[in-house]
């Protein structure tokens, strides 16, 4: 239980922080596996994205005076067990694997309305901000990857000798 | 590799098939874990919903000539590896319940899109129709989680005596 709205606005930030973690490994497995120059392109785009993502929160974590060790120690336990989305269990198919960063980002709009809203009760002007921000990012990124969606079927029909 | 487009999309069938019984896993745990009786009943709906969406995509399997044995065997394979949510890490918070939910819908969302193009490729036009009915149906229930948003971050300042 957290003793202040603060306190409770630093757990949340560390979950999002964790996120942006697990979004990295996830976006670096996808550029190995998309098989398609222009879906790779598009999940490397949103991997410096991320990084920057992932600072920026980091950053508000530091104004609340969440030091490095606690959120990496935090960041690893919500990684593991809170979230629920394990990036190694993560599929080795363009299409299943557009379909897990469709749902992954969709994880992180929901985390970061769920973030907004608390900043918001607590007067944290800036984290309301900075989740504004990313929010508009995610969904950009979510939609890209559903414009996928068409390639990723052809191609895998492509590579089983059934198109056409 | 599949030998014929219909083998391909008995493989994709499978895959839903195993998703809508994880989402009948973590609908069950939702309930139990909401906290809120217009959430629970939000889960609860959609539960039915699902029921009726497996066994829409059963018949659509035994339609290709996939049978019992080989839907169960198959579903549990990707269950457990091929799409990499796991409802066993599903969060025990409304908070995060609520998130993580919101993307197992998108996981669902983004698989039907998938099926519904593969399916359009290999003239099912059956399988097309229940995919389109199922996506309407998917939609709104993610609509319906987003909906909750709000309640869920003051629930959960209410229960640590930080609302007001």
């Amino acid at each position: 239980m957290s003793d202040t709205i603060d306190e409770f606005l630093v757990t949340y930030l560390t979950d999002v922080h964790a996120l942006e973690q697990q979004s990295i490994e996830l976006l670096e497995k996808a550029i190995d596996i998309a098989g398609d120059p222009s879906a790779q392109q598009l999940y490397h785009g949103h991997l410096l994205e991320t990084h920057e993502q992932k600072r920026y929160i980091r950053e508000r974590l530091e104004a609340h005076g969440a030091g490095p060790s606690t959120t990496k120690d935090v960041a690893s336990r919500a990684g593991a067990k809170g979230i629920g989305l394990t990036v190694q269990a993560a599929p080795d198919t363009p299409g299943k694997l557009a379909a897990f960063a469709f749902a992954f980002e969709h994880l992180e709009i929901a985390s970061y309305e769920l973030l907004r809203r608390l900043a918001a009760r607590a007067g944290d002007g800036d984290t309301v901000e900075i989740a504004d921000r990313i929010l508009g990012e995610e969904r950009s990124a979510a939609d890209k990857i559903a414009a996928t969606f068409d390639l990723v079927v052809e191609r895998a029909l492509q590579q089983r000798g059934l198109a056409g």
